[in-house]
């Protein structure tokens, strides 16, 4: 059997594993990634452990044939990194080369996000689906475009950057400098950022109850569990990031036409307090065509979309 | 030598023309559609036309390798036409098996403006990049997204509807019946709408002295001559106009990451005055990254741009 790495870059930690073609993990492991070591000493270190996995599973190496990374920054052509979000790393640095070097495995990557699209579409909750947009609802927003088989990665690696795309024309201020971007109104912290903002001159509600009054530890999660009990303070919160999130999840309907959107992240978790009321509010956002046999579901792989997606470049 | 045919069909005209695979154009003629006779009428009208062409070319019929049609609606899988726009032919056609019956040719469609698009990435404006995306700015706004050799046709045949993405929540009222559409903006239409409304209050500018007073009369060639003229009214209504097509531009260069945009239809037609102002304003709408090395070009096919992008449909 021929075996395959999946590797997810994080800021923080690593995760890697060792997969068959399918998708299955037979082993994984996470490491620090330490990237201020460098990108060479970093991505040694990963091959080590990469090995150590396979020594674990008595694998012989050379039934590796493929190693796939998602990495946290736009990627041309799987082989470059135009920039690292959070590394020291510079610009434009042929990752792909470097760590066919260490290994001597035909090595592929995308940005992380395209590849959590990617696993969603071959082996998760899209599977199936010829033409599917998965929509990361986190700390910020994300999307990969999956069409035909393949990730819009774009010309300079920055394909399905959804989490930028404007809703209001000079509206609130984005992480990203920008204003007005659907990440600075549908994400978790678009939603806490609004629900802060209500929330200084309205104290008369349980979420303010529930977080006995700290702002600064307003969690997305606590506006979902105080609607779920009724609040009606919160219930307008998540009619909020509704409206916003029907507004740009129709855009994407209205320009790609897929088959499939995926949610995954922690917002998309709270359920279908969201979920339905969104689907309701995206009649009035994307063309009836665009709706007709859409299916709009939860990602499955969760935490191992990093690594499955990864290997599903080689898929 | 092979021959393609390629047809535009149209509302009222309907275009065929005789190619090769390069969109060399041999002959091409007009007709009219007549499509209240019934698609299979119509059908066998155009290829009684194109045997015509090929006779007064001399070619055997039998070198006609594949017939292209670009249809007013969406297509689906480049076969079934979900609805036509202007034609009372019903839904769910397979038009391609239709014309494949008749002419004994295969035949392949796809939706007009991505035809255009799929036209100017083949053989015209934006010939040699791996991807691109074609506005076509006329009395509504219509998209078409070619990436890696293929256009994104949509699962129901409505891939690059981006004149429906929605720049403003509850905005103004776009001919699709829902508001705040892009098309409902930057179109043609919407900078007449938008002049119109200002000039009933505002009357003392050379616009409105260049239409005698007639705002039925109105048409955006008239906002940019009198812009060109230095007419401060106009220059900021050409304002208005580049604003929101940096908007909706820059968000498919957010959602794609194009390598080129390629303007095509009358609006675009006003050149510098309107574009340059629109480029400096795509900076914040635009990633950065996505406005690195991006062209932004006009459209080079013109009316042959829908008999050319059908035959693309065999490139």
């Amino acid at each position: 059997m021929d075996y395959y790495v999946g590797i997810d870059l994080g800021g923080t930690n690593t995760k890697i594993g060792i997969l068959n073609i399918d998708g299955e993990i037979f082993k994984s492991t996470v490491i620090k990634t330490l990237s201020s070591e460098g990108a060479q000493k970093t991505l040694t270190r990963i091959w080590e452990a990469t090995k150590e996995l396979g020594e674990e599973l008595k694998i012989d190496i050379k039934k590796i044939k493929g190693i796939g990374i998602g990495i946290p920054g736009p990627v041309i052509n799987q082989s470059v990194v135009a920039f690292f979000a959070n590394f020291p790393w510079g610009e434009n640095i042929d990752i792909k080369s470097m760590m066919e070097e260490i290994s001597g495995v035909e090595t592929k990557l995308d940005n992380d996000v395209n590849i959590i699209a990617l696993g969603e579409a071959k082996y998760g909750a899209a599977r199936g689906s010829k033409t599917s947009v998965t929509v990361a609802l986190g700390t910020g927003i994300g999307g990969g475009i999956y069409v035909d088989g393949k990730l819009i990665s774009g010309f300079m690696g920055a394909g399905g950057e959804i989490g930028h795309m404007k809703l209001v024309m000079d509206g609130k201020l984005c992480g990203c400098g920008q204003k007005g971007c659907f990440e600075a109104y549908a994400s978790a912290t678009g939603l806490i950022r609004e629900a802060t903002s209500r929330l200084i001159v309205n104290k008369q509600n349980l979420l303010y109850t529930m977080i006995e009054g700290k702002l600064d530890t307003l969690e997305a999660k606590d506006i979902f569990d105080a609607a779920k009990e009724g609040d009606k303070f919160s219930l307008d919160l998540v009619d909020y990031e509704a409206e916003y999130l029907a507004m740009g999840i129709g855009n994407i309907l209205n320009i790609i036409n897929p088959e499939k959107i995926v949610l995954g992240g922690g917002v998309a978790m709270s359920g279908e307090i969201l979920l339905n009321p969104m689907k309701e509010k995206l009649k009035k956002y994307a063309l009836p065509v665009t709706l007709k046999n859409i299916e709009i579901v939860q990602g499955i792989l969760g935490n191992e979309a990093g690594i499955k997606g990864a290997v599903a470049l080689f898929n």
